[in-house]
Parts: structure tokens; sequence; C-alpha cells
């Protein structure tokens, strides 16, 4: 790139698979990347644009001229290149769009009018599809006339007149069927008929139970308009873990190439609602100034307490948005686990109320002062469990995301709780 | 199954499928799941086995008998089949397996023999191959006759006549071709061809990377010896993000399943290490009692700079955790992204530090106090943001999961570090 040598890029670019170009590709500052869509921008093919990632995809896309882009588009199919485009903005996204055939126009402006996350925008158009009255052999000599099949499909999808799916054949059971069986004796129902609108996290939910690996997409009508594949939902499931990973740790979006000041966009908004948080469990600690001058021991071992039910309330919490996100912590469930959250807390307290009691008469030579802090601790971790697992599912039923904000409320709570039984307490026994 | 009534529960199963059926057995007490094992063993079919978790797999294989499991078993592919006999107990398993056929239990004890969460054992011993000098017809006659293809399969692999895998088709490119095209013309060369011994998080990191279906896995010898499909890896995927998520939480393993016995058990070593660690930095406040007892504000300010700290350190650790495991994150971009931690933390430091400056100074009047805390922030957050990155890096390196551990290590930090910058910058400032 330094050389400014096109061919030579293209010479080291061109053994390489497409996955494996994004992977350079983004190992590249800014900089590179721009000199790379100068220099050799027919190493953007349409595949290479669909596997970068959407950064790296964004400062290589304003090098690129809008009729490369529409060239390298048209080869996708329609998923892929709804992708590639939806990040365009929008003047260039119209020059590429009217260069682009009509039927691929129509196809990407479609699922562009579907909502984000939804199955609308993540299908695809291109599937297979056979009337119910074909035999196996009459499939077969289609799809071998056929010029526009789509790139990789896994299940044939069987209509009826009205174009309604009434059935589907894995293409493994089609080429070990018998030329003259009939379709319509070798389906099976479809297993899930996806609405466009259902939110991608259901639907890969329902993938991964039923182990399928593409479901029809139907319109309201009921007729077929396209297809999912279990490698797209792959990308939903790792983006959806990814969320509520992040989420859970107070990270609004992360990217590898992001800068500095998006990282701290991202990160600022929950440092602050934390902040506020803090100054209100020091509010708790300010109403026993008068118990901190007199006793410092008590400055010295409230964090502890605060801080186990932190702990422990991030372990309840992270087994509770997972159990949701897996679908298993339902509500004829719900009152089960979340005793066995209450339990296991107050046991963990238990536990360490009498590892810390010891602690503390060992390090203060105070029986008073350890018995306070071994009672904060078993209150301070029962509630901690609660609110682990009350929290997420309060969210839940509020129709928000169960990851985010979750871990601010837990912690607040065991700030405040800790912090309040261990200090009360002091007051109430010490002084 | 209060009734005890066998016939019953048949029926209301019945028209379910089995991911279905696995959903509903899950929801039952273990006294429940083992009243239909009882009543109704019939229901535990193959595939329903195959499907339900493994805590209630193992309630319920209690109670078949060794000669209804081997039918069961013998429905599977080899890979389900190795996945419901690894969990019975050594004698249970000896009489299934005797039970089996002669060539089901081969592949079952080869794939016992790999070790757990290799792609040994995620493999399936059912695949369909072909020789390259073949044509599409005569593969297609070949698969027509067999009458024992695996339950689906999305690529025919091609072999040369030391069954080593030359080439792979996708079926669906196998269906639209011409029946005289030679295989050998039609086939791509595999894209990875995976040693059973690799670890599955590696093999589920390939295929996602290259959009597979499927994909041959060969011996030492470089002879095909299974195929392991997306549908497996996907569970992975899920398996392995939420190790992640639960490891940075501080949680062993957790199951819905669980008991309050196995909940304490999988938590409280965690709590234990963080009651060290939490001691410690109690350690370091106790270094400054003398300073608490003259200027009681520190006890009340000084769990915010800790906790602050604490919040950016995970926030840090959650995105570095995150691109390690997506791969994002390598030996070449580690420089920029320790830079890019570092600075975000500086600079969230400095927000905050602003804006707890003011809030100390509207609520202790004390421009002095003020100061130290807002340079305890700075020096705490950006302490947070290389140790998020830098903790999990080095685990890494020492060959460990970055995810396990890590957050005690970065809160550790944050404690220690904001404490004693806090109540040593206010010793030498305001004493």
């Amino acid at each position: 790139i330094a050389d400014r040598d096109g061919d030579a890029i293209r010479r080291m670019l061109a053994p390489l698979h497409a996955a494996d170009i994004a992977d350079v590709l983004e190992q590249l500052t800014a900089g590179q990347q721009e000199g790379v869509a100068t220099l050799a921008p027919d190493v953007f093919t349409g595949e290479v644009l669909a596997e970068i990632e959407p950064d790296t995809r964004e400062v290589v896309m304003a090098y690129l001229d809008p009729s490369h882009l529409a060239a390298a588009i048209q080869e996708l199919d329609s998923d892929d290149a709804t992708e590639v485009v939806e990040e365009l903005d929008p003047e260039t996204r119209a020059a590429v769009l009217a260069e682009i055939s009509e039927i691929d126009r129509q196809a990407v402006e479609q699922s562009l009018a579907f909502e984000d996350e939804t199955a609308g925008r993540l299908m695809q158009r291109e599937f297979v599809a056979a009337p119910e009255f074909w035999s196996v052999g009459h499939a077969l000599d289609h799809m071998r006339a056929s010029d526009d099949l789509p790139d990789k499909f896994h299940d044939l999808f069987v209509i009826d007149t009205g174009f309604r799916p009434v059935g589907e054949i894995p293409v493994c059971r089609l080429l070990s069927a018998r030329r003259d069986v009939a379709l319509s004796d070798l389906m099976e129902p479809p297993r899930i008929l996806v609405d466009p609108e259902t939110d991608q996290e259901e639907v890969a939910y329902l993938f991964q139970k039923y182990h399928l690996v593409s479901a029809p997409v139907v319109d309201s009508a009921g007729r077929l308009t396209g297809m999912l594949t279990l490698d797209d939902i792959v990308h939903v499931i790792q983006d959806e873990n990814k969320e509520d990973m992040l989420a859970l740790a107070g990270v609004n979006e992360a990217g590898l190439a992001d800068t500095v000041v998006r990282s701290v966009r991202s990160r600022a908004p929950w440092l602050l609602v934390n902040l506020a948080t803090a100054v209100l469990a020091s509010g708790v600690i300010a109403l026993f100034e008068g118990a901190i001058s007199q006793v410092v021991a008590l400055a010295v071992l409230m964090p502890i307490v605060a801080s186990m039910g932190g702990n422990a309330g991030t372990q309840s919490l992270a087994v509770a948005v997972r159990s949701i996100a897996e679908r298993d912590l339902t509500a004829a469930n719900a009152m089960r686990v979340i005793w066995r959250e209450l339990a296991t807390g107050a046991v963990n307290g238990l536990i360490f109320a009498v590892v810390m009691g010891a602690v503390t008469i060992l390090w203060f030579q105070d029986v008073a002062l350890a018995s306070v802090i071994a009672i904060a601790m078993v209150l301070n971790l029962a509630c901690a469990g609660l609110s682990g697992i009350l929290v997420p599912l309060g969210l839940v039923r509020a129709g928000a995301d169960p990851a985010v904000a979750s871990s601010v409320f837990v912690t607040t709570v065991t700030d405040v709780v800790g912090f309040l039984a261990f200090l009360g307490l002091a007051t109430l026994v010490l002084l």
C-alpha cells in the first residue's frame, strides 16, 4: 500500500477466500483501507463487501464509485445486498440502486422497508419452490434448467396454488428419492412459518429449538416471500450474545475499529448512571458519619459487605439473563428459581458471615463488630440473590431487555442494603 | 401424572415435536419426570432423549431400562448417540452398549475416546462420500439405492482412492447439475479439513468465518472419518457464549434445574476469592484510618471512586473478552486496542472528575476535597481501562481462558488503586 501498487495488492489478495480478505482488510488502519479502495477497487467484490465488518465497510465504500458498488451488490443474494446497501448514505444509496436491475432493486427496497433486526430484513428473496403436484423428477428437471437458483439452499419449499407453503423437503432427501415420487408424498409440513415482522432473536430461538437449516417467510396473506438460512441466524445468535454480554457490563455497543471518542460515547452514559447510584449509596453512608467517626473500623469494613453483595448479585443476574435468553426461565418455573436464588444468596451469606466474622475477630478483636458484619453479610447476600433474579424478570415484564440496565439496579440494591445493614446495625449494637 | 395414567401422558405428548416434548419435560419437577419415565417410557424416543437437557436426561435415564435405551439410541446419528451415552453411569453404559449393533457401538466408543469439547466428540460418523471419478448421475443412483444415509446432510464429500477428501459439493448444486457432469468438475476443494482433536471453539470459529454448513473430519492419515454440521456447531456457539458470560460474572456453571446446593457450589468459590480481594482493599483503607477519623467525608466518598473504577474496568473487560472470542483482538492490533482502552478510561475519568468534583463542592463545600476526588477519579479510570484489557490479554498469553477470573483481577486493581489514590492524595493535600 505504501508503494501505491494496486497490482501487488491484487496479487497478494487474489488467492484468498473472501472471509480471509476481509480479515486482512479489517486489520489495516482506516488510511490503509482507503489506500486499498482507491488503488485496487476490484478487490471489493460483492462477497468481500458482505464479509467485512460494518465499520470497515463504511470507510471503504466512501472510496468506491457507485457503478462499481452496483456491480458488486448485484452478485449477492438479496439478504447480503440489503446488508451492504443499508449502510450507504442516502445519496450514494440512490445512485447505486439506480444502476442495479429492477428486480434486485425491488428486492432490496422491500427488505429495507422492514424494521432493523426483523426476519424481513434478514431474509433472502431467492428460494426454491415447487407446486405440490409435481414429482421429484419434474422438480429436478426444472432446477437443472433454471439459471437463477440461490447460491445455496437446503430445503425445497412446496407450495399450493395460492403460493402458500404447504411443505418442505430437505434437498438431501430429494436427492435420494426416486424420480417418480410425488413431492406431496415426500414433504413434511413446514416446521415454522415466519412472519417478516418477527424479531430476529425470536427466529433464532426457533431455528435452534427445531434444528432448522432454513425456514420459509410468508407475507400477511400466507404467501411465500422469502427464506431464512441458518448461516445468517448464526450471526444473529452471535450478535444477540454480544449485546447481552456488553449490556450486562454497561457498554452500549462496541467494535474493534472503535475510536476513543466512540468508546467513550458508548460507555459514559452507564458510568453516569453508576455515578448517580454511587452517590446515592454514599448518601446512605453519610447518614452514619457519627458512627464512623467513633469507630473507624466501620469505614474499613463496609466496602467488603457491599463488594460481596455486588458480586453475588452479579452472579445471580448473569444466570438469570442467560436463562431468559435461552427461554429456560418462564412464568411456570419463575417462583422456583426466585426461591432458589434467594436461598443460594442466604446460604452463601451464612458461609461468608462465618468467614468474615472470624476475619473481623482476628483483625479487630471485637466480637460485637464481628456479629454486625456477619448479620449484614447474610442480609445483603440474600437481597443480592433476590434482586439478581427479580430485576431482570421485572424488566422482561415491563417489555424491556433484561440485560440492559439490570446491573446498575442490582448493584444499587446491594450497595444501599450493604451500607444500611452494616452501618445501621453497628449504630444499634456498638454505640 | 398424578393419576398414574401412562396412556393419557402418551396421548398428550404424541402430537408434539421432540423439541416441544423436551420443553414440557424440562418444566416438570424431578419427581414428575420420574413419573413420566416409569409410566410412559416409550415417550423417550431417541430424539426426545437427544433434545432434553443433560440434567433432565440424567433423572429420566435412571428409570429407563437398558434395552429401551439401546433401542432409542440406535435410532440416532452417532453424534447424538454419543451425547446420550456419555452421561450414563459406567454400569448402565456397558449394558446399553452390549445391546446395540456392533457398528453403532464402535462409532460411539470411538467418539467417546476423544476428549470432551473436541471435534471428534462432536462429529457424526454418518456422511455421504463418493469417489472423484463418478458422475453426478452415478452418485445420485448410488444414494437412491442406499438405505443408510444420514438423517440430514448438506455436502457430498468427494474422496480419492485413499479415502482422503479432495472436494465437496453442496447438495443443492448436485441437484441442479446435469447427470453426466463429473463430480470432479463440480466439486470445490474442501474449505477446511478438521482434525478430531481440535477444540470445538476453534471449529465453531471456522464454521462462522467461512459460512459452512458442514465440514469433513479426517484422521491422522488424512482419511475421511466423520462430518460436523452447523446445527451442532450452533450449540457449541451457545455453550461457549454462556460459559464466557457466566465466567465473567464469577459463576462456574449453571443450569435451570440446579438445586440450591449446586448453585452455592458453583458460586461460593468466586465469592471467596472476592472476599480475599475485598479484605485486601480494606487493608488499604486501614492504612488511612487516621485520615478518615479526621475527615469522615473521606469514608463517605471513597466508595464512589472505587465503584466508578470497577464499572469502567468491567466495561473494558467485557469488550476485550468479546473481541478475543470473536478473534478480532490479535497480536497485530493489541497495541492499538490497549492504547484505546487507556485513552477511553482517561477521557471518561476526566469527564467524571469534573462531574464528581462539582458534586463534592456542592455537597461538602470543600474545593481541596473536590480536587482530590477528581484526580483520584482520572487515575482510577485510566487504570481501569488498562487493566480491563491487559488482564484478559495476559490470561490468553498464559494459555488460560480470558473470561475466567479476570473480573476479580480487574476489580482488585480498581479497588486498590481507587482507595489508594483517593485516600493517599487526601492525606497529602488535606492533612
